[in-house]
């Protein structure tokens, strides 16, 4: 068997096969979008999510093809002129090249590869209308701490303030209080197969969308932010959905909140202690991000001494372990580790014994 | 075990839930979507499309998140001006006001609820860029023959044509030589769980929107045409993708070419007959589509002596068939019996002698 230690599509929590055998007992792929089925299952999913995150009234959740998707429509659907990126690798930087290609003026403090973000030391433009943070950077395995993106909410009142959580929901505690915005996508530290985007926005997210579409802006068609939310309000969604992956979703939340979020961070930081620690003391393996407070609880990106494909090879040929490679350049330098709640501290640990034996 | 008639999300071909076990047994699940497995994947389900569709050379096959996805993105990337719709329902209404939503000149000319087009009623305005047409409208029940979009696109060669065929694929025996573009969700006749559009288009489709591109129209960003394709000539996707759904589509796929295409739209066009012929017989139900080659194949809708609700009550009781009502102000007068592969003669001759008992 297989353990993927993969940054996403990732090793699939213990529970969702037996959720999606359920689901096909229960006929979900055959039962109409439209039906009490359906909006029972979007209810229980909004529930699960509400009490994970914490969610006050005033926000919707929403579902989308992916979390890719979602970038295109929050700019969309709440940038009339300028938007701001912090930008420190490939996944924030794409977020900004949106905002580009949908001609917006994209604003963008920019980070080197491996190194992240504190509110202190971030300027955001008078006219922009939405700062996008990127609460963990999948491609560098740096992360921002959720007070850090929540200082520069408090010091930014008038702005919107957008967080891409993609891999790393549910563990940034953030406080949707401030946070307008923010999106993940089930693959990554939900181990759900992919397919399926969920969009968290506030009613100030709304307002500045109804106001743009009052501007004569083109704010998309099924999935504009009003077309989401007005279904959403029934507890339906535009158009037919990934129902099974919606039913599933909501099942995982319910195991996350029965384990409780609160272990559940607090088992990620044990075992990325753990992850950390190891490189700390080998000879084979550098910790990427230098900032200790940057470094990333739910992806541990690691410089290697050998060739990091071997690397990869290796583990996988001992226990089969499966690693992500390093993104991009940073391929054949270094491996990144996913650090999941699919994968318990007894595999992150068997993974650090292969690593050590290498 | 209830046997679903509705005409989308619909009952799950026979193979599917044994193919997303598989599916689950490789890890497909958890393998990335920039890895060799997905290409792979992707490559399977490409051919095993080209094959059923009999796609020539110059077509790509492309997922999105929905069919609904499919409309919006074919109009920000192929309509610069004006678009011409052939609106005969509410699906096909639909992709007419996608089209104004997104501020182009949408034309339309309208039939009323019921009735279907014939190329030679149909005028193209001038300067119409892109010409939808609905091969099967699923809120009425009523199909454009293949020959007849044919012929719409032989009287102008120098138009775009695209296809919905979102409740009909692949019955429509479209010529892709002539047709630029098709789409179509795997909720339908596919018999899969909801979650995926694929979207046939050729390169005239690309040049049209690398063009509006280069006059700075918005495409869009990772759903782009030419986005989509540069990453589909990898076998990969922008984004990462429902790759459970494309694995299973691929092999769906696969039993529909072993059966074979002609011998499939047979066993529809039989299924269809007896389901009509009782119909014409019944002193409970009348056949809603008057002419008769404007009659769906694949979603048969009837007009009820009694409430339709009361009709799908029973017959759900008698047998745990489950029928479609008819769609928005038609819920109680008709209903909507899917004639999809998923059910076979056996099943619709059940459903028909349970009918005929009312």
């Amino acid at each position: 068997m297989s353990t993927f230690f993969t940054p996403g599509p990732a090793a699939l929590f213990p529970t969702v096969e037996a959720h999606y055998a359920a689901a096909f007992r229960q006929n979900i792929g055959s039962i109409s979008h439209r039906s009490g089925a359906f909006r029972k299952i979007y209810q229980h999913t909004d529930e699960q999510l509400r009490q994970l995150f914490a969610l006050p009234k005033e926000t919707a959740v929403l579902f989308t093809g992916s979390a890719t998707e979602i970038w295109e429509r929050a700019i969309m659907n709440s940038v009339e002129h300028e938007s701001f990126h912090l930008v420190n690798g490939s996944f924030s930087k794409k977020f900004f090249d949106f905002s580009q290609e949908l001609h917006k003026f994209a604003h963008a403090m920019h980070k080197p590869f491996g190194e992240g973000f504190d509110a202190a030391e971030v300027t955001v433009p008078e006219y922009a209308e939405l700062i996008c943070c990127t609460a963990n950077e999948t491609s560098s395995g740096v992360q921002m701490r959720a007070a850090e993106i929540h200082k520069i909410k408090k010091a930014n009142k008038d702005k919107l303030v957008m967080v891409d959580m993609v891999s790393s929901a549910p563990y940034p505690n953030l406080d949707f209080n401030l946070v307008d915005s923010a999106m993940f996508s089930v693959q990554k530290a939900f181990g759900m197969p992919a397919g399926l985007g969920v969009w968290i926005a506030n009613e100030k997210m709304l307002a500045k969308a109804e106001r743009m579409k009052l501007h004569g802006e083109t704010v998309g068609t099924y999935h504009s932010l009003p077309s989401l939310w007005e279904n959403y309000k029934n507890f339906e969604t535009p158009e037919t959905p990934n129902v099974m992956g919606i039913y599933v979703l909501g099942k995982v939340a319910e195991d996350f909140n029965r384990i409780g979020v609160d272990v559940m961070r607090k088992e990620t930081d044990r075992k990325a202690k753990a992850l950390y620690d190891f490189a700390k003391k080998s000879d084979q393996f550098d910790i990427f991000v230098t900032n200790e407070p940057h470094r990333s609880a739910t992806v541990v990106v690691l410089n290697c001494k050998q060739m990091a494909g071997d690397v990869i090879k290796q583990v996988q040929a001992k226990n089969d372990f499966i690693l992500g490679a390093g993104y991009g350049k940073m391929k054949e330098t270094q491996i990144r580790i996913a650090n999941f709640p699919a994968v318990n501290l007894d595999q992150v640990e068997a993974l650090i014994a292969t690593l050590g034996s290498l």
